[in-house]
């Protein structure tokens, strides 16, 4: 739990990184091993790039890598299908999230197929999510596909 | 048919674009009210992008484009967990396949999320998969998350 808030405390600071770049506040971070292999997160609006999604923006920065088979994805929000997708389909067995009061997003798919998810439910996040949706609804609903 | 083909025909210049570029072949085209949005193909080799799938660089270069509830994804191949999640997530409604041969990839979650899945088993395709598998057995398990 230490270790897991710690890795948490990680994709909640690239959350708020993007929040300052003006970007959606998502953060990401794989780990392996104990090692942080990539952080990543939201871009859609920095970049331009309507998958930038925080999770896949973590994975693409940690490279090929090749095997995913103990890697632990942490993620500020409950993956959407897009980054569950990518989770599904490169076997990492393990999910870590922030909150999923704001979006529900593909847990149920995620278990499933077999991936552990924990879900800490931090009001922090929930707060700050919360805030941006209020403050930002149609781009958050791009974000999620329901324009 | 013959408007599905010629859409078809560019997902698989893409696929022979990405083989002559030294990359996976797959190709893929988004359409929207028989225009062509964006085209795209495989470029984990070219880019060194683990989730640069086809159908992922194909809807990315189409922009940030907000409602995709009228838009056709064409794919020279089934679509994997982390394309048809993306398709899932934006609401992609149908999707054109070329060949599911080499690759199930997530037609059955496509098809239980309610996306209408029309595959036309080219045989052109299906060798020219074939071949590449044949070829680079590690780097077709890489894509796939199966090494």
């Amino acid at each position: 739990m230490d270790e897991d808030m710690k890795y948490m405390q990680a994709a909640i600071d690239e959350a708020k990184l993007s929040l300052s770049e003006g970007g959606i506040p998502i953060g990401s971070v794989l780990v392996r091993d104990g090692v942080i292999l990539s952080q990543g997160h939201n871009r859609r609006i920095q970049d331009n790039d309507p998958l930038m999604h925080a999770e896949i923006n973590c994975i693409r920065n940690a490279g090929r890598i090749g095997r995913y088979g103990n890697t632990i994805l942490y993620s500020t929000l409950m993956p959407c299908y897009l980054c569950a997708g990518a989770v599904v389909q490169f076997g990492i067995p393990k999910v870590v999230v922030g909150e999923s009061s704001n979006f529900g997003g593909a847990e149920d798919f995620l278990q499933e197929k077999g991936v552990e998810v924990v879900n800490f439910g931090l009001p922090e996040l929930e707060k700050m999510v919360a805030d941006y949706i209020e403050r930002h609804p149609e781009i958050w609903n791009e974000d999620i596909g329901t324009l």
